[in-house]
């Protein structure tokens, strides 16, 4: 078996994706599975009793957006009794950002990959504070879930309608021209996302006052874009999944415990250990200690190629997650070690229009000892208060040793499969 | 007398000085001295003898314009004749880019100085195609500047009314953190205003048709917010202007024939010498050969630190007006060497966030032999034809030479002003 080729055929598959952002829609509608009393959570599988203190106050939110209890109390009871069910975004074709909860009524932003034709979900960005996402699920947050979902939604889809969609690959790109690495650093994308949607937005809207609040909530919101360029990143990721012989890491998500990851020849199984917890800046009044150890979709970003594999064409980021410029330049050299390929799309301005690193290999992973850089949040270990820094962190190294060994088992002794 | 304290005078009012863009208003009702047959225009003073293609062009539009003429015959017949009177902009705190032309009847941007209390004024951009300011002026162009005259410069300035303003430094400093230097790489700040003006152009335009094409037009147009970064690096500039025994340059200007300077201490006094033609990058079906020498006001953003001074920031606007990246951070490197300062408002990520090179300090210019660097678009030759690239350029060095001679005369045996 030629691992290579397979690999070049998946990273090929990755990098000839187009995602285009289609239209917003319920997740029940849209999400084959997504039904009755389950939710769709960050990261690898994890019953209740084993998750984290801010995907618990997603869950309790959730259940309580939903309808299914009336407090807090009723939605834990729902959850530890199994009344509630369990399943990784990733097993829907969706992602979302730390918590990842997406319940049945939920609006979510679709994205199809024209090149594949597979299709990729994600929830739509809250903004700061507060936050579902970070764990908080108080009446505020609540409150503004429903605006997002009753209002601001159907807006968006009206408007993406009109637009006849929008390429997020082609965002991308030019975002990455912006100082946007596209994960944690998305201010230049959400302007392009806005720029793109206020014409339509003001042209279908109808109502002046509901046009004004969509484009303050998105203009004052610097990860507007996250979310579906996370779903674009999924679409492409998937698109390399399912290549026979492949060692290319296709997903890499947590869920507040565990990092798992998967990988392109090994279908559904997860390669899972405990979460590490990131090392970055905190916000005023917190420090490591009130930190959550490392949880969310987000590191699709990083798996498609962009998020700290780009950090090279974001120097300013380092203001919000530490370092020097110079430690971003170095992620991104560092990425191309355990790289399939070098993405003809996203390019780097400061190193001469360089591709980023695209599609990890596991062999180069394991061989070279060098993990997956990652970008994240860091979210409060107590569920309902919210984001309390941001920083950098990897995954541990065992899962990428248990991935290969378990890649290693399906070759036979003549090197093809089993 | 200590030149080097009264530069330090004069660069720090350069750097104190927070320009905040107030309003949208009728050229002859905010600017003093324009009212009847008067045009102003980019650069040094000119007459229409000696006035280049493009410049021309956009006299004869604004003729047009205006009403004082009913077609191109007449209009030119009009100037010949000295039935227009032209004037710089700069003599009247106003700057306009490329032929910076600028009748009584145009809508102009109104910013304040909130330091130290002087006006600046810019002409509205109209974006990219036949447009006045490259010197085209047929009825497509004249009717852009109606729309953006009658509908668009109105709604702009409720808008900013209701947003009690915006605050350009800010956006500045923003914009040069997500790739752009503010002269020719305008596409985050672009981005900025919009996001800034769109929720209050919705409020307040009672017209959903006029919202939906001003937010398209400010959106299409990656310059939009070249015209007020440009009256407030004027207004920063100008608050350093008139320090006695200071060798800074206060302006820098081009009107398609020549490149002229002011200094500091040297009040009103251009000093002029023939205008370059830039090198760079031109559009298909054009070359070097059709290109007019250097023109427009828009070296006023170099003027206060930013162009060309913070091309380090912007390694991406090489695929716009040719070379590498490494020659943009070049660029910024070699012009720390004629200033006389860093601005500490206005910093580049690449370079550890060190401030951009501020204050042309004409002894410097002169003594190492290193003239100032201009990011530049290029215009035409011919009258109503366009832009045709973009690229770099340098004033001569005698204009420099010039001043300082004249600088000299003023100081006494003594090194005293006389």
């Amino acid at each position: 078996m030629d691992i290579d080729r397979a690999n070049h055929q998946a990273v090929q598959r990755m990098i000839e994706a187009r995602p285009m952002l289609r239209s917003v829609a319920i997740a029940r509608d849209v999400i084959p599975g997504l039904s009755g009393r389950k939710l769709l959570h960050a990261g690898p599988p994890i019953d209740w009793e084993r998750m984290s203190g801010p995907l618990r106050g997603a869950v309790i939110g959730a259940a309580l957006f939903e309808g299914w209890a009336d407090d807090d109390q009723q939605a834990r009871e729902l959850a530890a009794t199994g009344e509630i069910a369990f399943e990784p975004c990733h097993h829907r074709g969706a992602v979302g950002p730390m918590a990842g909860v997406t319940s049945p009524s939920m609006a979510v932003y679709v994205v199809e990959n024209l090149t594949h034709g597979n299709r990729a979900y994600s929830n739509l960005n809250e903004g700061y504070g507060k936050v579902l996402r970070y764990g908080a699920y108080s009446s505020e947050v609540l409150e503004k879930l429903r605006f997002m979902n009753d209002e601001m939604g159907p807006l968006l889809s009206k408007a993406l309608e009109a637009l006849g969609g929008i390429d997020v690959k082609a965002l991308l790109a030019e975002a990455l021209h912006m100082g946007d690495e596209g994960h944690n650093r998305n201010k230049a994308g959400s302007l392009l996302f806005l720029k793109l949607l206020a014409p339509a937005i003001t042209e279908v809207a109808g109502d002046s006052q509901l046009a004004t609040r969509v484009l303050a909530f998105l203009g004052d919101n610097a990860l507007s874009v996250l979310n579906p360029v996370m779903a674009a990143c999924k679409a492409m990721a998937d698109a390399a999944h399912g290549i026979e012989g492949s060692t290319l890491v296709t997903a890499m998500a947590r869920n507040g415990t565990e990092f798992g990851i998967r990988v392109s020849s090994l279908g559904d199984r997860w390669f899972t250990a405990p979460a590490q917890t990131p090392v970055g800046l905190y916000f005023t009044g917190y420090s490591a200690e009130d930190a959550n150890p490392d949880i969310g979709d987000s590191t699709i970003t990083e798996t498609a190629g962009i998020g700290a594999f780009a950090m090279a064409a974001a120097p300013a980021i380092v203001t919000f997650i530490s370092g020097k410029p110079k430690d971003a330049l170095h992620a991104t050299l560092e990425m191309y070690e355990i790289s399939a390929s070098e993405h003809p799309a996203f390019t780097i301005p400061a190193l001469d229009f360089r591709g980023t690193p695209v599609g990890i290999d596991l062999r180069k992973v394991v061989e070279l000892g060098i993990t997956p850089r990652v970008n994240t949040g860091i979210a409060h270990k107590e569920a309902g208060i919210g984001q309390v820094g941001a920083g950098l962190v990897r995954p541990p190294m065992e899962i990428f040793e248990a991935a290969l060994l378990a890649f290693a088992e399906t070759i036979g002794p003549e090197g093809k499969p089993e």
